[in-house]
């Protein structure tokens, strides 16, 4: 067998703060307006993935999970006929370098969170495996440059190239060449941001994020109007506040945004839903909480789907996580935080907490985190193939 | 004992098609929008209203369901003071007509529908209110003008006043005085409109009306585009729906303005949530059911509150009852229409329907109705009190 070439990376998933709803563009992946999020820790969830390329492989192949998956799709051409562009041009420049973008691709990618929590894995998928392929081609272009590519992979994964606080530019071109993301803060500058994801069991299947965005984008009347007044305002706040580490600004905006983004689905025709009543339990208290402590202790916000994600800082950890350790108290996840305490401030009833009850499955406990690590592991073994049918949860 | 005299109405319940929501000013209840309703039928959905002076009255009372209710609110005082003075006026120019602007009012008024059903009673209660003083003192004025009175009880009160299909023009006065209520069309010019009323039982106390509509006004960055841009479009092409009987566009524009409406309410901060999960099964069953029939045979709509509100014609009663039966075969309130089969079109799953179960407690059947009617039957007896302690249902 032929010598095979191969790097290995980790890539963060990140929750948007500032939403991504629209494209004014299907192919490019090209926004209707910009974006802001926060890359989380890659200690709690992330994506791994080795690329290698050997001139022994006869076909790409894509192991996702232990199970193969199709790399014919649009989008993953787009994204690995960049990549070979670029790694063409260093050869050609440089007759030395192997001809790795002559040989075919084994790339395996694993989670370590589970698929079925319904948590948005495909911005990491894609910058994992962009950061990947960059690598194993040795590839000089910036993260910048390389948002551009995971960009067309899927949307948000532009954002996961960066750690910390990241805004995707929506750009103006046609072409899609300024639409991509930078970094608004990194997490050293603000570390002590923390999130708690509840992950909230979805009775029947969702609209795809997909679907859902071209059907808001053709039918909903108030949808232009927030992406050309609302958010670019909302954009310069939110980034000032990061600037700043004014949570309180931070926060205000996030839940505002959240709510404005699920609006919006619900004033498409028809009226797509991805929030449910556990969704709206988990509204109610954390805005009870906030108007009990007289300031915004916690924020929450929800991507296309019912779960959860609660930002807040350190040092109100423990009256958010006591909180929902009162309202939660059985549920996996807790154990990385033994010395939580159960505790609820005066004024919230049990009544609305036990509602939770219900509905939430897990709770994953994580903060900011930072961009995609390179990693020595990699899961791609002498013969090409897989080293692991399947580690990841299920 | 003096002289009783007295009048006696019932008045209807309305279901905006065009929603009414946001308060320009709120002592003289004018809208921040113009607004349309279905007038549905007293048969089913009434209040009855008595209204009696005599000399022999000490002070004004009102009762409710037989329970005392206050009249010392701003907008009972403002009403009844509206009425005394267009009494006032007729008694001055003809000395022989008794001075029962003078005399004390008792009042006494028995909804037919159960108050805990969480139907907006308040519209109607209002209207029978103004029409059954209106009749007691024997005032001139046109439903137009009295609408200007019952407006100021409750805003949507303003359109209980005619039967069929009515408009609440916002106007511009600050004085309020052209903000009134039209009737686009007679029940008789488009008598076929059918309507099912799914009541749907809410887990918590929902935000009042009152207090959801300031919140949108005051917060959500939408609201100003909705009632500037959106409605005023929306108001001309559902007039002209109502007057060419064009039910496809008048049931569009219901359930897209059903919708709008609950958008803002989450684009306010704290979002204001009125449906829940039952309600949202209801939407998406009948989504569902028009994507089957290719044309839109029913239409939703949501007020304030989880309660659904189908509008049909005549013609489809088949198609639309029988899947709700299916869906819900044992509900209070089927006796009405025996011979409703139980049927469902094919490609709704039972899956769909079957969700419904858990969270309607009763339909009510009925159709567009008559304005307020005058009754014989009195609520008040010779000795001035109530005829009935209560006889509504619980």
């Amino acid at each position: 067998m032929a010598k095979i070439y191969s790097a290995s990376t980790t890539a963060p998933v990140n929750i948007a703060t500032l939403k991504y709803w629209g494209k004014r563009d299907t192919k490019l992946n090209l926004p209707t307006n910009s974006s802001i999020s926060v890359t989380l820790s890659q200690d709690d969830l992330r994506t791994h993935t080795t690329a290698s390329a050997s001139e022994s492989f006869t076909r790409d192949i894509l192991w996702l999970n232990g199970t193969e998956e199709s790399v014919t799709g649009a989008r993953t051409t787009a994204c690995l006929a960049e990549l070979r562009a670029l790694r063409k041009k260093l050869e050609d420049s440089n007759s030395s370098l192997p001809p790795l973008s002559s040989y075919k691709l084994h790339i395996v990618s694993e989670n370590n969170f589970p698929t079925a929590a319904g948590l948005a894995s495909s911005a990491a998928g894609f910058a994992a495996l962009i950061r990947a392929i960059a690598d194993l081609y040795e590839l000089p272009q910036s993260e910048e440059e390389l948002s551009r590519i995971a960009r067309q992979g899927s949307g948000s994964a532009c954002r996961s190239l960066y750690g910390g606080y990241v805004a995707w530019e929506m750009g103006n071109k046609e072409d899609g060449s300024d639409s991509r993301a930078v970094q608004i803060a990194t997490e050293a500058q603000w570390p002590d941001m923390r999130a708690a994801i509840l992950v909230v069991s979805a009775k029947k299947k969702e609209t795809s994020s997909t679907t859902g965005m071209q059907t808001t984008a053709k039918t909903s009347p108030l949808f232009k109007y927030r992406v050309e007044v609302v958010v670019p305002e909302r954009f310069k706040q939110m980034s000032k506040a990061i600037e700043k580490k004014d949570f309180e600004v931070f926060a205000d905006l996030t839940m505002a945004d959240s709510n404005q983004f699920h609006a919006v689905c619900l004033d498409s025709s028809p009226p797509v839903f991805y929030m449910n009543d556990v969704s709206r339990n988990v509204i109610s208290l954390v805005e009870k909480l906030n108007s009990l402590a007289g300031r915004i202790v916690a924020a929450y916000t929800f991507d296309a789907g019912p779960n959860a994600v609660l930002y807040y800082l350190e040092r109100d950890e423990s009256v958010v996580l006591g909180l929902l350790k009162a309202a939660l108290p059985d549920l996996e996840g807790w154990q990385k935080k033994p010395a939580v305490i159960a505790s609820v401030p005066e004024g919230i009833s049990s009544e609305m907490y036990d509602s939770l009850k219900e509905g939430v499955s897990r709770i994953i406990l994580t903060g900011v985190g930072p961009s995609p690590q390179k990693t020595g592991e990699s899961l791609v073994g002498d013969d090409g193939l897989p080293k692991f049918s399947n580690k990841s949860e299920a």
